[in-house]
């Protein structure tokens, strides 16, 4: 009995500190993802903001996001109260103790969480790209990650108020990728589209990415890095049911991406004509996003088909926010925002315990509380540092204004857009 | 007792899942390798053509290729019956009943196949690069992963007549390398060779790759997916034996790619006098390829030596293709198939248990099939949608032709070839 | 009881080899950082020396290196004696019979040390880059990988007078890192710099990269791969307290890597008034550098402050070697060299049974030895096959005169530096 209690712990812990290497990876899928549909002379600068706000993420989420998060005690199920540092890690005695409650490292839980909450940051760069500054985006980093994100993550996963009014969001739809797309959203509308883009005469003009490779390397890497986000958000292997579920989990998350990236294969196929790349690649990333909230309740076709209506939604929505001149280089705000959306409501579909109440309520409660404080940082920022590069370094691109170097310093540029 | 049935369970399954994700990860490899091979023209087509596979691959194995290769009861051993959707999961009476007997979550073997099929898939697209229409190649994705690979498939690991007969296939260097190629070889003799490789007067025009980075990248994400490849294939890790096998098998792995890639490199320098990073590169992959049939028999210095024979192999039969006019832009059917035969082959060298006979058939029963049933396909895609593009879009590009957009818009190119 | 062995000697098998798979992994991101930070003239001789040395590595590894590095018996505490090919794998009965000291397969020991002989040589491959000819590069990697590396390894992993002496180095901070750094400076020291990069007036001439997303993504690979480097190095998950060491190791070095980042990001921000990605890149390794000496004793806040202190040495180091003529291309020297030192040093910070006596005399074997054995080998090689490359080679590129082709062969060029 406690050999079993001993090795389950060790099981679960390495089970938890693999998936949060697979999440630590989605870091690389976004900046890939983003250089590649960003122009080359933003790409340097693209690359310094995700490789910066990975870091910056890890360190506040250490000072504080974590206590904020999971605090000992919360204040009450609004406000968690402020801590520093995680604790010590659970002592063997403590676990034997449990009876195998205490089943994985406290160190594991951090290090998983950690990883999280960079991946809601990465997706607000990948929007506000091209035209933002730098600093002023790392600064809005610091507050998102230790305070902002933490804040609504106490109040569903830990165990707070949304958690008691029984909202279901199993690895974050909600939680995590509407939460960084609505601070994404507040970042795009005060900062406003790239010069360009939108024509006097009300034209889209189309600003194509500079290397699909990479973008498509990068889609790869979330796809992958995803079977450690929505995987590992089981908690537990080492039974029979755990295990049962964590494949599950697996199987439902590839198929759900797969689904997206026929969707959105085929519906831009009959808007556009042709095989669109990028909307395939968002498409799958949709898909992920979509079934992010239960990846665990529905049976494997149902999972492909939730996959897919996510994927025909982000073609949609991409359409649409152009139509509203709302600018995201990349497609963030429509595949973590919209399908974020989707996907805390396609837990209604599978999952009996969700009710459509609970699940509005935390949409409304994480978009509203976090959409609202991103606007009162950014515009905090923009009375200070500023928001918007000026004329001139949009043009000649952000890379030699912010970073001083090129990304492809010896390739001749045709300088389209 | 039931503790250890438990742990055990729950540590395969999750062994297994991770092979999976690693296996899963092939697919970039695969797509990067492919993307770096081929002209900057035609890199959105390949890229595509990759995302894409890899949706409809799992997709079509969940609808039907899963049953079809692995049915509860085969109607005889040629004929497995058709069925739908994998079944329920074990229930965790079902497996403490079978007192170990069931040792994994069917959800993760359904996993771990699933990205098998499009493994065999990705083979092909490279092979056919260049030249042919996307649409109808997904068309043959579609018929390829759902019917003509699993049905060869149920044969031997799902205990059909060549497992009868006694063929020896570890991981599968014929059950999917040789598969993939035998496809891929029957669609190039059909599209018949690009413009201006082969000048009129016998003369072999090399076409280099656009971005040598991006597939090498390639062949490092392959190498490392090979582990969960390979490794996966044990199929069991939670005791001391298999424990030892699944090491056994990474080593040896890993030291097959690493004597296919020295073999390649030396034989090239002393063929062309220089160091021929694309022969490399073909050279690690062909080392795998050669030891996926049997990386557990061999002691590690043999491994080391099968893969070295592979990458000779692998070089020489690129230039034997070339010399046939055989046009395959990325060497798929010497990594694939020329080294899917040797791997098969040099089962022999370790395993006493295979006989030449059966491994023979083997690679005579599943060439045969896939290639006469890919003939088929291929030529009623031929006669419906057609296979290749015009002169115009060949010239010009598949990526504007097909997809409507380009790879690197950006840079300048000098547009050779 | 008996099951518990079992399942253990699984489990920690297991952990190993996933560990090591992400230690080959980083084989992939230094190869991706050298060839972002080379120009593009000299990328094929980058890719093809990385992959090449990789293999040779594995092989020399597996001759001789193991039995040298870990022999059954050494002779004394200097020279272990010659020996071939590592042994069996534990028998289930030794396993048994052992009551948990073995406790997992000896053949995935040889994988983890096999993989981690790649990464010092990788160290050294991009020190050198853009001068120096490609065969005596790789045969100096012969004797690298299957002699210096493995012998001083003797002298602390292997049981030999420095681990006598009481040095303590996790997972080789000066082991591997240091002693990669010191054949790449007895490299650099003979083959002087490239030219054009230090003016006649003395002017520093920066030489930049050719492709920062690709540096970029081999930092990320690295990062991840670290998991496995440090997260392997304790040796053993499968009980509480392992499991709880083996996460506080992922999150101390996701910390240091987040803290290095940091440091240089900020520093180059205060020195040179711009975000500078290489630096930050570099930032990044060099926290991880840093904190791998110990990554088990310090509390999670003082692991970012290591890697912190590591990320403003590593920027201060390059500035330093620059004024020095020492010419590094990608800064490994500084990265894994001086960084090195300093997490050598930095144990003393946390770990109360180390003396700064024995880190000191690690720190002076370890450079002492490989430097010294390094020149003796640069030296043979300078005389026989010669080091340099000629002039037209160098300012042609590499890529032309050592691989016959090229890496980015259909963008036009500006032909910079």
């Amino acid at each position: 009995m406690e050999a079993a209690i001993d090795i389950r712990y060790a099981l679960d812990t390495f089970y938890f500190l693999i998936c949060a290497a697979l999440v630590m990876w989605m870091a690389a899928g976004f900046t890939m993802l983003e250089a590649g549909l960003v122009r080359a002379r933003n790409t340097v600068e693209i690359l310094t903001k995700n490789v910066a706000l990975f870091a910056i993420a890890c360190l506040m989420y250490l000072i504080f996001g974590y206590t904020l998060m999971y605090p000992e005690a919360g204040v009450n199920s609004v406000w968690p109260g402020i801590g520093f540092l995680p604790g010590a890690d659970h002592t063997v005695e403590a676990v034997m103790a449990s009876e195998g409650e205490t089943y994985y490292s406290g160190a594991a839980d951090f290090m998983f969480q950690m990883v999280f909450v960079a991946t809601a940051m990465s997706i607000v760069s990948g929007a506000v790209a091209e035209r933002m500054k730098m600093w002023s985006f790392l600064a809005f980093a610091v507050v998102m990650t230790g305070f902002i994100y933490p804040l609504q993550g106490y109040w569903s996963w830990g165990e707070g108020f949304l958690d008691g009014l029984g909202y279901s969001d199993y690895a974050g739809s909600g939680i995590v990728h509407l939460a960084g797309a609505a601070a994404a959203l507040a970042g795009v509308l005060l900062l406003g589209p790239r010069r360009g883009r939108f024509g006097p005469d009300g034209k889209i003009n189309a600003i194509p990415g500079a290397n699909l490779p990479l973008a498509t390397l990068g889609m790869f890497v979330l796809w992958m890095g995803w079977f450690g986000f929505n995987g590992g958000s089981e908690l537990k292997v080492s039974d029979i049911e755990s295990a049962n579920n964590v494949a599950r989990v697996f199987v439902n998350t590839n198929l759900a991406a797969s689904g997206g990236l026929v969707g959105a294969l085929i519906i831009a196929r009959l808007i556009f004509g042709k095989a669109d790349l990028t909307m395939a690649l968002n498409g799958a990333l949709a898909g992920l996003v979509s079934i992010t909230a239960d990846p665990l309740s529905p049976g494997h076709g149902l999972a492909a088909v939730i996959g897919l209506i996510g994927g025909v939604l982000v073609v949609l929505s991409i359409i649409g926010l152009d139509r509203l001149k709302i600018d995201d280089p990349v497609g963030a705000i429509s595949v973590h925002g919209v399908c974020g959306i989707f996907g805390v409501l396609a837990v209604l579909a599978s999952n009996d315990e969700a009710t459509l109440l609970a699940q509005l309520t935390g949409i409304g409660v994480i978009f509203g509380f976090v959409f609202v404080s991103s606007i009162a940082v950014w515009l905090a920022l923009k009375s200070t540092m500023g928001l918007r590069v000026d004329e001139e370094a949009e043009y000649e691109g952000l890379d030699m204004a912010e970073c001083g170097m090129e990304a492809y310093p010896e390739f001749v540029s045709s300088r389209s857009g």
